[in-house]
Order: C-alpha cells, then sequence, then structure tokens
C-alpha cells in the first residue's frame, strides 16, 4: 500500500473537503482519501492507494474539483 | 411580489452559496434566491416571494444549510 500527502490551495470549508474527497476517491486504486482543511491556506491531502499513483493524477483530481495542487508534502 | 435581503455569517464559498441557495429555494411561495458572498462576513441573501415571507421560515432554511441569519437588511 502506498500512502502520499499533497498540499492543496483553494478549499474553505467542509463542502471543499467532501469535493476533493469525492474527486480523488475516484481516482481508479485509491482506497482511502483525508483532508486536513486550512481554510484559505494550505490544507493536506492524504491518499492511500493500493499502488503508488502518479501525482498528476491526483493533481487533475484536484483541479476537477475545483481547487489547485501546490506540491507534496 | 415581496422582496426581502438578509444578512448571513458562516458562508465562504460556492458551495455555501449553492446549499442556501437550495434551502431557501425550497420554501413555498419563494420565486427567487440570490446571494452576495462575502467570505468569513456577512453575506446578503435576497429573497422574492409571491407574498411576505416570516422571517423566521427564512432563518429556518439558513439554518438547515448550516449557517445563521443574523439580521435583515
Amino acid at each position: 500500500m502506498a500512502i502520499s500527502t499533497y498540499a492543496v490551495t483553494g478549499m474553505t470549508c467542509g463542502h471543499c473537503v467532501s469535493s476533493v474527497t469525492e474527486e480523488v476517491g475516484k481516482l481508479a486504486g485509491v482506497q482511502h482519501v483525508e483532508v486536513d482543511l486550512v481554510a484559505g491556506g494550505e490544507s493536506t491531502v492524504k491518499v492511500s492507494s493500493a499502488e503508488d499513483l502518479p501525482v498528476d493524477e491526483i493533481r487533475w483530481a484536484v483541479d476537477e474539483a475545483g481547487y489547485e495542487l501546490i506540491g507534496s508534502r
């Protein structure tokens, strides 16, 4: 199992957390998504998956939700 | 037709706007809901309805959405 954490900006509330969790959770291979919200700052998104996921897939899902992945943690 | 505006706190993003618009829009007699978002401040919710609506109905709907109506504008 692989666990990765990412920094995401633009999230402000529980709805934002739901959106990101839902979009990232739809990616093939993702087992669990956990978001530590820092409203207006850099939130942390933790993703567990069976195999390592390319960061670009996570970035795409975060973008779909309407936010920006600015890097790994 | 009656138009009323209210001050609502706790809204931070577009999802919050959607939640409030949906809940207030479900009230009987409501024709249109418009939200002017002030993230982290006092947002304005404008409601048009066929007849005057009791403020407590609006307050109830805003509370259902997870926010607080703090007064009329």
